[in-house]
């Protein structure tokens, strides 16, 4: 876990051995460096001391030099900054430094051991449930100096460049400095090629064991390393993190140079990584003006005008402006205001925290914790480093893939990731900057990974552009086709007129109107998926949707009246929605039970399907149809339906005159359909997973309420490791998506399954799915190329 | 099944054989009854023909002889008929009656082997999951003649008094007639005891057929017979029905009998029967006038002033009428003002219509289908036989457990069984109505049951007084005490303050202004059952819950806006609920989430609970709590409460420096809870199944919305057999209380295990609870002795 491991270097000095340390190595100004370094980490890691006070002692230092570069600092003003530091100890731990270096060490190694129950670890073990009483481990070495001297110094080493993948040597050296100076940036390094002028011999010897530890690891190694008096220490290797771009073209380079094949080489980078491709992102040859970098909380580039709350979001928003919601912190008031927003920025909280959650889940370009930023709502300014001062309605892009924020409007280039799969490899245009080698590798890789893969990728499409545009990005079938975007728009109206009508002759013929418009549909996308399988989901969401919100409609018509007005249309609407009115509509009159309870509903949508599939054979297409019934609970339902469905198609075949072939099958995403599948399975020739519903009634919770309400509080005490919304939750919606998949085919061995939820294209639960056995996952277009890539990962690991 | 069983009659009869048979039997009247009965039967039966064609006919036929007894038609008129018959055959099916014996026979048969396959038929094996290629069987046996003569006849024997229980000779005997005279009622019946006079020979045999059939069976036998020529035939015997109470005294007579030991007796009783015994009935002693009668839909007695429509209902309620809801059929239009009434009356619909389904789900009284009633809702007056005239305001009594509607007010006088269990049987004076005789059955019923039972009961109550008559009715502790109630009335504007506070502080102060009058509602619970468990739950509802509904006040803001006034109050509410308001609060923010997020909250109810319990140390109680934490899903939330409760436990030893010893347990009432029972087990103390939220979730329906929706559609159509919120869905929702049973005790053997959800008080469920192995069912304290003798019945079973 980030954060647990501690290291106190320099342990043993104190105030005589200072002076045996300086003897031995001839250095006065080195043992004291070390001495004021012992303190300065001892107080902060194991007395609990806030850093900041011996920094500000340090600068003071400094400051009396006339210096900003320690390296300035003689043997005699280190010798004073330890008697302050000494000072510093006693007055914020109460406590003298200990002069005793066998108390030195037992507190230090006291103090490794009890990083095992500080708050975040605690939390960090009751998300993974890790075991309290497993415990840790405490490692105690010899030092090596690099503070030494100039022939001494610290530094860290890349293999290959991290950022672009580049090959070459890539890295950071410091004279006479130790290894956290580095990383504190308390002076300026040097690029790590001009080690080769300062001290060749380790230079070399540095390259020689990098291209050793290279060729152990087969990847990327990030190295630290110590000189000591010109002599060169290792001091850990790791394999080295990077950026997406770097992930893709290392791998291929890796394959390249015969150290990986391409098994390998798809392991080596992720369905994230991928996705990271896959947005826009802002110009790198465009001017850009930084003013702060927080956490990258949800990715994408976003541009807008700066608003500070949530009503003038939705007002500048509904004028059609691009606004970017900018607070210290969200909270369950700013949902209205976020959902407006084209990105979110905020100066407090880490990736836990609300904005970075709530935003994650909309899929929206978000920043947070900028501390650099201070964002006075009261005011409507945010003021920045550099006396930059934002005001409500100034223009900023935030980076939502780095966490940076810019001043102005940054020009958004598409990616040329996103091109290729639109347009394939001949299609691009090398941009420049480096962008048709990085095509190139993801080439290789989906190439590799659609060879190996187990699983098919589909995708949720309800157009017929949505479809192609899925098709173009490696989709094979449609796994989610929703019927209820059909009834929206300016069709509205005749779905209003049906739900008002009063006898079932008028909702027959309103359904009879329906029909013509939803072949067409059905035409368009069976087109647009010729020969490939199309599911297509009956009408889901309960009726009253359709109609207008119950509280608007009462105001509209309790204002009116209180103004002596009777408007009859509004009326006999608020009795149709009261009569509609659900206190909890996801659990209400929808899916299924709309089939079962209003006669016609589906038998005209199927009736819709079957026509349009008939006339796309009449017209020599290969329609491949796949009807399925929503929120099934019991087999009782599925029959019912499927009963209603084979006489329609026989009423179309005998009509029409065309031989249809179609499967009729059903969603599993009420836990009732899942521990019963074994007797749904009989009539059922497919099940899909909808894993969002099914998410939500595992747990209890509707995600339009729980997302905002709570789930930044359940991150941060550890009550979920991830939101069960982004990647399934294994041991209780995966489980019971494993009881299903079991007990479906112990009747029906040839079973479909595949799944439709967004976790269809969420890279852990794609892997999950693999395990199950699933036949294929479904998921937004966008999102196809993560999932092909991520099951072909997975193939390739088992 | 009901109806499954076909029957035709006198097959083989036509113009010629009809004469041979008048010859062989010497009695033409005879011949021509039997074949004017086989076209009758047949034309029915095979034929499909109203059998309100040949009632007419055979009425008109009665009527030109000046009668209404068929015994005054002679053969001529039979002749007559039998021509007639036959027109009605031709006129009616299209075909001519068969005259060919054999066609007969192979048309009957046929018509026999079709039930198998009719609507009704169909939906039943839909809900029972009865395969449909089972098939049915077709007995065909020789005639015996009732209707030979004065010296035959058809009769329907008891070998008990199927209405009180009484011993004797109970039934009805039929001179020269065939076995569906005496059903049909088509002329009067004698008692059974009149055959004596008649044939005291067959009298003598049947009696002593009957004693030998009641040995055999051990119970009351209902049995049919004919006498021909004054010879005796058994046609068919089966354990009869009887009423509740009958049931309880035919029990105890025949363990006094020697026929049956007490463990049979209590299988012969039913925990149904003992609901109907505990309802109030009307008083039979005290005049009443019938004006109709129905279906028996939902027990009880319901007075009231009739109102047609839901509006009417409400507003006459809210004046403080009792209101009986009237209508032709109920719809979901209707919700309001079911709940509004004393009791429901419809003209339409059977058992499973809406106004049954929903009012059985409100534990409402209500009759449904009583056809002789015209109900006009336009003109606002019932119909009933006989000229009477019901306007809106008059007074009405329905009867639902016997499904007669009475004229006027009728007085209702309380279960005598009620009366044992308030005051046992001490207390009790004989009303003259047997009651003495039933409630020394129901005694010792009750007291053997007890004696076997596994499983304990207990009751869900939230105040001393519910608390004291659970204890009376035989509850061995609380197994819901629910602290919501606690935050209504008065306190409401406490809650209302705790809400909108802007800080933690305020907040914090108003958590402590409620601490006191908390305390005080438990010290009286535990007092009520002092040393018996007492099981509460931590706050469950979403906190909206205590404020204003979103609509009603957007309503009165809006139309003060309108005529510009500005109240403050009211908007600061507004503001209040949107930030509150969900879309679906049953999966919103409520249970456990409210302890996580909301500070304090929990630790002050379990202060008060802890507080409480001291207190009734100190006074020499024995307080025994359990402290439930509601809508767990998975494990961490349930440890981050529990860890809260332990250090607040802490506190209040050190304060009162009394001991404490308590339980933390949890409720699984979501599926994640019971898939991951295993992993909760580990720091919960017990589990209490909520079987009401566990339905919901699991079924993915909220009660609330889809009971008046599409319940009844449901039951119709045979996707349900029950409502799963009547009684325990043991394929879903048993299945996941199995798993989280079993999960549970694997981890912790002795793991507490009970429901505290409604199912805890149905039979059916109870005895799945059992089997589970469950320790103890908590239910309303009205069902604590139906769930006792079921528990008992379902132990004495095994």
């Amino acid at each position: 876990m980030p954060g647990m491991m501690e290291t106190v270097l320099n342990i043993g000095l104190n105030d005589q051995s200072v002076r045996g340390l300086a003897a031995q190595a001839g250095n006065e100004r080195f043992a004291f460096d070390s001495y004021r370094r012992l303190i300065q980490m001892f107080g902060k890691t194991v007395l609990d001391i806030d850093g900041e006070h011996f920094a500000e002692a340090l600068d003071a230092a400094k400051h009396a030099k006339g210096s900003t570069n320690d390296l300035d600092l003689d043997a005699e003003d280190l010798r004073k900054l330890v008697e302050t530091f000494k000072e510093v100890v006693v007055k914020y731990a109460g406590r003298p430094f200990p002069q005793d270096p066998r108390e030195q060490m037992d507190l230090a190694v006291r103090a490794v051991f009890e990083s095992w129950n500080t708050e975040r670890a605690v939390i960090y073990r009751r998300q993974e449930r890790i075991p309290g009483d497993l415990g840790t481990a405490v490692t105690v070495c010899s030092m090596v100096f690099g503070n030494l001297g100039m022939d001494s110094g610290t530094g860290v080493a890349f293999t290959r460049d991290p950022a672009s993948g580049a090959q070459g040597i890539y890295g950071d050296y410091l004279q006479n400095a130790q290894g956290e100076d580095v990383v504190a940036g308390i002076r300026n390094t040097v690029p790590l090629a001009d080690l080769e002028g300062i001290d060749k011999r380790c230079y070399d010897q540095l390259l020689g064991i990098m291209a050793t530890l290279e060729g152990h690891y087969r990847d990327l190694c990030d190295i630290e390393f110590t000189i000591e008096n010109g002599k060169l220490w290792m001091l850990q290797t790791r394999v080295g993190k990077r950026t997406a771009a770097a992930a893709f073209r290392i791998a291929t380079q890796l394959v390249d140079q015969g150290l990986i094949g391409m098994d390998e080489a798809i392991q080596r980078v992720t369905g994230a990584q991928l996705g990271q491709l896959m947005f826009p992102r802002f110009d790198d040859s465009a001017k850009r003006k930084p003013i702060a970098k927080g956490m990258n909380a949800s990715p994408g580039a976003a541009v807008g005008k700066v608003v500070f709350d949530s009503y003038t979001a939705v007002k500048w928003h509904r004028s059609g402006e691009q606004v970017i919601l900018v607070r210290r912190e969200t909270n369950p008031d700013d949902l209205n205001g976020m959902i407006a927003a084209a990105g979110i920025l905020t100066s407090r909280g880490g990736k836990t925290s609300h904005a970075a959650v709530v935003a994650r889940g909309m899929g929206k370009t978000c920043v947070c914790g900028a501390e650099q930023l201070d964002v006075d709502t009261k005011n409507r300014v945010v003021r920045a480093p550099g006396g930059v001062i934002i005001k409500e309605g100034d223009v900023i892009s935030i980076d939502g893939t780095s966490g940076e924020v810019f001043l102005g409007e940054v020009p958004v280039v598409a990616s040329p990731v996103v091109e290729y799969f639109e347009t394939g490899l001949g299609g691009l245009a090398d941009t420049g900057h480096g962008a048709d080698e990085l095509v190139a590798a993801v080439d290789r890789v989906m190439r590799h990974a659609d060879g190996i893969r187990r699983m098919s990728v589909r995708a949720n499409a309800d157009t017929p552009e949505d479809a192609a545009r899925a098709r173009r990005f490696g989709a094979q079938g449609i796994g989610l086709c929703r019927t209820e975007h059909m009834f929206l728009g300016e069709r509205r109206q005749l779905v209003e007129r049906l739900i008002l009508a009063d006898t079932d002759e008028e909702q027959a013929a309103e359904l009879a109107n329906l029909l013509p418009l939803q072949r067409e549909d059905f035409v368009g996308i069976l087109e647009a998926m010729d020969g490939l399988p199309v599911t297509i989901r009956l009408l889901d969401p309960p009726l009253h949707e359709f109609l207008p919100d119950i509280t608007e409609l009462s105001v509209r018509v309790a204002v009116a009246e209180s103004r002596g007005e009777k408007r009859e249309g509004d009326l006999r609407m608020l009795q149709a929605v009261h009569k509609l009115h659900e206190q909890n509509p996801m659990l209400g009159l929808r899916g299924v039970r709309l089939g079962v309870v209003i006669p016609g509903l589906f038998e005209m949508q199927s009736r819709a399907i079957l026509e349009a599939a008939a006339q796309r054979i009449k017209a020599g297409g290969v329609p491949r149809v796949e009807i399925m019934v929503p929120l099934v609970a019991n087999v009782q339902e599925f029959e019912t339906v499927k009963q209603a469905i084979i006489q329609v198609a026989r009423d179309v075949r005998a009509e029409t005159g065309v031989h249809l072939e179609f499967l009729v099958g059903t969603m599993i995403e009420l836990p009732r359909a899942a521990l019963t599948a074994d007797q749904i399975a009989e009539p059922a020739e497919f099940f899909s997973f909808g894993t969002n519903d099914l998410t939500q009634t595992t747990w209890g919770f509707s995600r339009d309420d729980v997302e905002a309400a709570f789930f930044s509080a359940y991150l941060e005490k550890g009550i979920f490791g991830v939101s069960p919304f982004e990647s399934i939750d294994v041991e209780g919606v995966g489980e019971l998506v494993k009881i299903a998949a079991n007990k479906g085919r112990s009747k029906r061995p040839q079973l479909k399954l595949g799944v439709c939820g967004e976790h269809g294209g969420d890279p852990d639960s794609v892997h999950f799915f693999d395990h199950v056995g699933l036949d294929y996952v479904s998921c937004s277009p966008f999102r196809v190329p993560i999932a092909r890539l991520e099951s072909g990962r997975s193939t390739g690991a088992a």
